[in-house]
């Protein structure tokens, strides 16, 4: 039966539910068609894996919680295949059925490494990759970071000096910081890497490159000799994946092991640049689209556990004696419905910015024919919409779990691992601050060069022309004017400082880096802005006004939002609103919360997550959130027997001392 | 070997370390003496009993750690019967060398159970339960929390019926959400507990009252008749803890295991009051007083670990080719200092509340003898200060993993359960924002009232008279008129939705929710400041001007960071401070963070912690944080084998089966 409070709020609401997941499923996956061949497909799998949560994954200790994700990986590479599914986004909207939140353990060799194999080979490597990892069975992963180096890619110290005699390269670790660290997969699973490491040829150094590097022997699996590797310990989460350490003592590869695309190594030692560097820049955006989508949709899960909660829970009674359900709380309002709107906008942002990659990447052969303009500027914009999508993730993941009272602090809540992948996201694939100055050094170039920084959505003639677009300009302007006062403002700073305290360009650089951080949030937020303005707009196009009324409304909350609490001190400080005029534009959010709530629910539910993706006792469906707690309770590890095995051990003759004191 | 970057951050500090930790230790304790003392109790232990990451503990399945954690809290109790340790405080900064951040299990035991029945006890019941106590084995913990309701005391379903013919309370869980959920150590361990529940005689209620109940059997710690109970499962963080459920099918209890010290039930059931029932509040009042300082210990913590390793950490080259340590970004103090500030603010905060409480508890024999008002207002600021400690260490804690990049997601950090602890405490004990909305309705009522709501610490007047009070006046006054504003700003709204909008109380009431939740915390924070102001002059008294200067310069940061970050909204759009002048004070602020940068490690370093209390790979006092961190890889659990053992059954097939494609 399910919860009278849920079948209120679903007759209550305005939403066509069923319209709206369609609408988000054709977004997502580029066609209704395909995603309604992918739930079936998901419907398929439920029937035929079990889920790691019915296999009690999470109360098995870490030997065993790796071989059950790892056996789960093997299994729905297996299905995978079966099913014909080579979309990696596909492949794990689907697999969340099986996995929850929790990661699959091929997520490198299905990104990372085939995506780098793909972009940085030349086209006979290609062919030659590609048929060996068919005729082999291959895991691979991407090894970067060292102890000492995440962020600072030209810190790296691995060393891949070229023997012209042999015509191989030694790799090297030839101190402790340069011992790699972090890579999934690669401390006990994977057998083969892409390996980045600085190029030596004759003592002198050619920067930073990708070699393909065989970890493991395809007959046993042991080590390679010279390899030195290990899981590196337990994380704040994964435990089920074996982030790795690897360690080089002077390991011979063959010379066409490095991959050749951008730059040559002769079997002489001749060091020749074939191609544009910069392109180098196309894996990064492309594995960067790949996980804010996958943030976006993350997102939408807490936001679902956490609505989902607050509609059953009711606590406190009014004065008539009745207990409202949390949601009609300001403050629970407050804290929820900004979360929601950000996790709708931000998924419309993503599915956008995936949309211009795909272009870029086909009008321009595989990125090999863009502009280093161009790439500049979506490489600008994707670090910046990595950073603010994970931030978002983890800022609101963080306040959904707040939101769910003690029972979202039960591991049984799902939103742990939400909050855990959120949190590293903010620092694998680019540490977030180091990302929005990277935006940040993209804009101040362009201010100098009178250039427009925005990147708009394809076709956004169209949607400037859109009823959608002329409904929001007020807002729109608002955001628009506070960018170009901020880049103003950082500009006349750096200014200042150089000029008038006479600093170099760095500490100007430093000294001003808060306020370049500010200004690139700012400038992605733009971006969300406009292309959700785009999707409004092709939503428009579905005549569904009753959906398109709620969607509206969802997107002027998150408008006010960004102008009354995330940007509001910007607004006011810039003088371009005034206290008076804040104080109206908080009272319509406060207004607005309401409205939003009456369909939040449906909302919710729009995003189409199963039970079994949400892995969530509090997000069920039915609502039936006490049941599943107290059978997630009874089901204890430690309830196996009414006394712990410990009590005779430790309890008992402890208490039988302090009786005879 | 000292790290040689950490050598000349000590070297060039202007503070005197030892001094400012004796008067750190001083404040905490209460007198140098007793802080000497306890540290050498502390070296003490560390030579008697291993701690628990010396033991492998994070490796360990749930059993074991359930088993480890209790048997380290069963010896721990030993030492500190042995060393005549009463004190929890003490206790708990003693045991942090064999704990680390982890929880013992004997926290409610000494907490909630002990304090409930010193408070609510008749004299013969207390002499009584003391008794009873020496000469059995007890565990007690203390059970309120239902799975329907947390917040809402009153709305508790546990019925306790009293039968007049055998004079007893019947216990009884008449509902699945009237089942006992949350309570620490309940599901295996505790064999004793105060249990809240609804108080009915002759189908009359008569309000949530305590009973002792028996859970377990002192023979064979077989439950008791009538009591299921068990472990709720996992949760976001102590696995080694059985927080549990409790259900009571009818179970019969003595009619003088009711708590009689306000209410009393006669053999014949008469119910009367007999006590002023406010004073149930002075028990809320010590817990809250209690965890404050754990909370603002805690924030120390990661505070501790996460400038250390800034100090070490170096990345990102500059043009000279060096690259700084990262404590020298901005970004990084921006995000870092303002969290140091607060720690010693909150620490300063929590310490005062404490002898605040002290005064009264003694002044008022044990809370009997103070009128409502003053407990009226001590249960006000102990609420926003419970609130606003463990939102800031949350907050904080998290800002402070994400500045410690990639490494810092590695278990060994340590700054996971700084993390889960501090998100657990924004709930139990009262969730924040509920906290918060009770401080509100004091503030609103005094308001009513004409009455000044501060409560301000002992002895203000001296504080109100000295150099540091007028040094600060123009900043401390700044939020005087801020509070005061906002202040006028709710109660004026409330007239307004009441008076012109007609709404009910209840309604105005949610419909300011925020803006209540906003005022409560202003006022707290005006607590802090004065509490501040009083402690730094009790340190001028010492006469050590260098740590004098450094510690009103780090109280000035906090100051800042309150007005350019947390609350510029409401001074800008409250005029209290415009556009022009917001600028200047950045300015300053992002001055004082250079300044306060050149005294961070020594600031850190003064709070003492010993490495064995930080448990952190990068926290480390000689900063060798890449040997603590490959060490901690190195032993993973997943390297005692080159090859896994699940090679053979998993992934051996797959590359085989791959391989004859
Ligand atoms: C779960 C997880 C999985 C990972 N998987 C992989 C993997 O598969 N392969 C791989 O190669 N790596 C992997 N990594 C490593 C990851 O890519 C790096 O940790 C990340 O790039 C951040 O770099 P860092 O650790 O060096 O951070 P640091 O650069 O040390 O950052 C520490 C702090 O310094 C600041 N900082 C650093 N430089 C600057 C600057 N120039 N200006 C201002 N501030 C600065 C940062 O903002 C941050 O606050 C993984 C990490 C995690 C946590
Ligand atoms: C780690 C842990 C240990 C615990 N240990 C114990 C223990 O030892 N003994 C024990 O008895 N209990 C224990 N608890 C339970 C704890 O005390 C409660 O969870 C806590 O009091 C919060 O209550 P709740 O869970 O009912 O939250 P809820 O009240 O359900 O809160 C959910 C949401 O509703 C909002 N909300 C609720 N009421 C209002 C209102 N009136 N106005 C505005 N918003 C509102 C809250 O802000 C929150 O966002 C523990 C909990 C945890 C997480």
């Amino acid at each position: 039966m399910v919860n009278p409070d849920l079948v209120k709020e679903r007759q209550n609401s305005t939403l066509d539910v069923d319209k709206l997941n369609l609408f988000f499923g054709q977004n997502l996956l580029l066609s209704t068609e395909r995603y309604k061949h992918i739930l079936n497909l998901k419907k398929r799998l439920t029937n035929q894996i079990k889920s790691l949560y019915d296999e009690n994954y999470e109360n098995l200790e870490r030997n065993d919680k790796y071989e059950l994700v790892l056996r789960k990986s093997i299994e729905l590479i297996e299905f995978g295949l079966e099913n014909n599914i080579d979309n990696y986004l596909e492949y794990t909207y689907i697999i969340g059925e099986v996995m929850g939140t929790e990661k699959q353990i091929f997520g490198l060799h299905f990104t990372m490494f085939s995506i780098s194999l793909d972009l940085w080979s030349t086209p006979e490597q290609k062919t030659h990759w590609a048929n060996f990892m068919k005729q082999n069975g291959i895991f691979g992963t991407y090894i970067q970071t060292e102890i000492g180096h995440g962020t600072y890619l030209r810190g790296l110290e691995t060393t891949a000096t070229y023997d012209s005699q042999t015509q191989e390269f030694i790799l090297d670790s030839p101190t402790l910081t340069s011992i790699k660290f972090w890579p999934g997969a690669s401390g006990k699973t994977c057998n083969y890497a892409i390996v980045m490491a600085k190029l030596i040829i004759d003592n002198k150094e050619h920067g930073i490159h990708a070699f393909v590097v065989q970890l493991r022997s395809l007959e046993n699996h042991r080590p390679v000799p010279g390899i030195e590797l290990g899981d590196i310990g337990k994380k704040h989460a994964y435990e089920g994946i074996d982030n790795g350490f690897v360690k080089f003592n002077k390991v011979r590869i063959p010379r066409d092991n490095m991959l050749m695309r951008f730059a040559h190594v002769s079997p002489n030692g001749e060091f020749k640049r074939t191609g544009n560097e910069v392109v180098m820049y196309a894996c990064m955006l492309i594995m960067r689209g790949i996980l804010c989508m996958f943030a976006s949709l993350l997102h939408s899960i807490s936001t679902t556990i956490a609505i989902r909660y607050s509609c059953v829970r009711r606590q406190t009674a009014d004065p008539s004696g009745i207990e409202p359900q949390i949601i009609e709380y300001q403050t629970q309002q407050y804290r929820l419905l900004p979360g929601l709107a950000t996790s709708y906008t931000n998924f419309f942002a993503t599915v956008n910015f995936r949309n211009i990659l795909n272009e870029f990447k086909k009008s321009s052969e595989n990125f090999l024919k863009i502009d280093s303009n161009e790439i500049a500027k979506l490489h600008a914009i994707s670090s910046g919409l990595k950073a603010i999508v994970f931030e978002d993730c983890l800022k609101f993941a963080q306040l959904n779990r707040l939101c769910c009272g003690g029972h979202g602090y039960s591991a049984s809540s799902g939103l742990q691992p939400v909050i855990q992948e959120a949190d590293a996201g903010c620092t694998y694939e680019g540490d977030n601050t180091v990302l929005y100055l990277q935006t940040a050094r993209y804009l101040l170039k362009s201010a100098q060069k009178g250039f427009s920084p925005h990147l708009l959505p394809q076709n956004f003639q169209e949607t400037k022309d859109s009823k959608v677009f002329v409904r929001f300009e007020k807002y729109t302007s608002l955001f628009e004017k506070l960018f170009e006062a901020k880049l103003r403002e950082v500009s006349e700073r750096m200014f200042y400082l150089i000029e008038e305290k006479n600093m170099n360009q760095y500490d100007a650089w430093n000294n001003s880096s808060l306020l370049l951080v500010e200004t690139a949030r700012i400038y992605v937020s733009v971006f969300v802005i406009y292309t959700n303005l785009k999707s409004l707009n092709d939503h428009s196009k579905m005549e569904c006004n009753q959906n398109q009324i709620v969607l509206e409304e969802l997107f002027e909350l998150y408008l006010l939002y960004g102008i009354v609490e995330k940007f509001s001190i910007h607004f006011l400080k810039l003088e371009l609103i005034d206290g008076t005029r804040m104080t109206d534009l908080q009272t319509k959010f406060f207004e607005l919360l309401k409205k939003v709530r009456v369909n939040a629910l449906c909302l919710v539910d729009a995003f189409g997550w199963s039970d079994s993706n949400l892995a969530s006792s509090l997000g069920v469906y039915d609502g039936n959130v006490y049941e599943k707690l107290f059978d997630y309770a009874k089901n204890s590890l430690f309830n196996k027997n009414d006394v712990h095995k410990v009590y005779d051990k430790l309890v008992k003759p402890y208490v039988e001392t302090k009786a005879k004191l």
